[in-house]
């Protein structure tokens, strides 16, 4: 996966987005993700992606036995020590796709919006089975197969420069998209849901729920803008359970 | 749900389509299909808008104890009594939302490209559960929700008629949409992803597959026109066990 966390001008840009400044609060689809999620208590989870560590805190806040972030970008993780204050916290320096955890080491495997930035969806999958309990949950969030497959991301626009539509394109011809977020070129991969929801079955998880979250009612009648989200998926929640 | 196969002209048109003719043979989806179907032998199948029957004498064929298809057209369920030669499979005619069989009635139900004529999915799913074994399976196909979103269900095009994209939009606005089909005016419903899924997995469902065919590579090899395929999601396959 591609380091882009650690290019100073987009972790500088990154940093001043809603969802880094208020934590999970700032974050729309946090609601349903949390809804995801079983009881944390006495727990041992690991968080793939962790960036900034909120989702890692959290958990130690819920009485987490132990938590391990992941991510690749040390500058994320850097804020991640400083903001974190339990000690039952480690963060470790690592692409997603290099974890190696002895088996049965996690209770709980979380992934937040990170996992649509790895190659190989499949072989993740396997490293999480291998390494999660048995009857162990696996619950993470990506960008969801229609809104990653067409490539740029946005909207197809009238000569007025209205939205007309959401645009579909190359569904099932699945890999790299170069997508633009905060104005700089972003490496992510597209794959069908099929990959993802199949492929949990055929690495041994039993699929426990399936979430398209929408912004909450309170932001839909604050902010106008908001309704458009309800014209296309921007994300895709993921609840497995290892068989 | 409307009855659109009793309309004398629609009847006629649809009984010209490949799928028609040649049955599940005709139908592109219908290996992916076959795949997500446990053992049917010795087993009790309900087929929820069977049509001409095709599914029906399959899972005769595969040694069911008894079949039972349940369509809402008079026209549909006459042609599959003249093509069903079991006498352990009978024809009901009857809305799919209007079922109302014994507990543990059967141990599969089965339905393909028929519940996105229904406007309460979860009404079905309780009934397809109550009906049901424990651990039976619940096997359907429908169209994608990402075709049915926008409504017209066609691509759109450029001034040179070329397909520019698939368009998405009102995905969250779930409810009615009148498509063209067959150059006649259909009501289908359009639901999210989120209610297909995780309504099976509130009326006490586990969801253990969800597949989006693609056309076989034989078919993508002879008509160059099935790339075309490719580039959007037209079906979803989903097998759920009662729990």
């Amino acid at each position: 996966m591609q380091n882009k966390y650690d290019d100073p001008m987009f972790f500088e840009k990154y940093g001043k987005m809603a969802r880094s400044q208020k934590g999970l609060a700032g974050a729309g689809e946090w609601p349903a993700l949390q809804a995801l999620l079983p009881p944390l208590a006495g727990k041992r989870v690991l968080d793939l992606g962790c960036g900034y560590g909120w989702h890692c805190i959290y958990a130690a806040q819920q009485g987490a036995a132990a938590v391990t972030g992941v991510d690749v970008s040390e500058k994320m993780l850097q804020v991640a020590r400083e903001k974190t204050l339990f000690p039952n916290v480690e963060y470790l320096l690592l692409p997603i796709e290099d974890i190696a955890f002895a088996p049965a080491s996690f209770d709980v495997v979380l992934s937040s919006l990170a996992l649509h930035y790895v190659a190989d969806f499949a072989a993740v999958c396997q490293k999480v089975h291998a390494c999660l309990a048995p009857g162990g949950a696996f619950i993470f969030s990506v960008e969801h197969p229609i809104f990653t497959a067409s490539g740029p991301q946005d909207w197809l626009y009238d000569d007025a420069g209205n939205a007309v539509c959401w645009p579909v394109d190359n569904y099932f011809h699945e890999g790299a998209r170069t997508a633009v977020f905060l104005g700089e070129t972003v490496q992510k991969y597209h794959r069908t849901l099929t990959t993802y929801l199949s492929g949990l079955v055929q690495a041994g998880f039993a699929i426990t729920d399936v979430v398209e979250p929408t912004p909450p009612t309170r932001l839909l009648a604050e902010d106008a803008t908001m309704a458009q989200e309800l014209r296309r998926p921007m994300m895709l929640l993921v609840a497995a359970q290892r068989r």
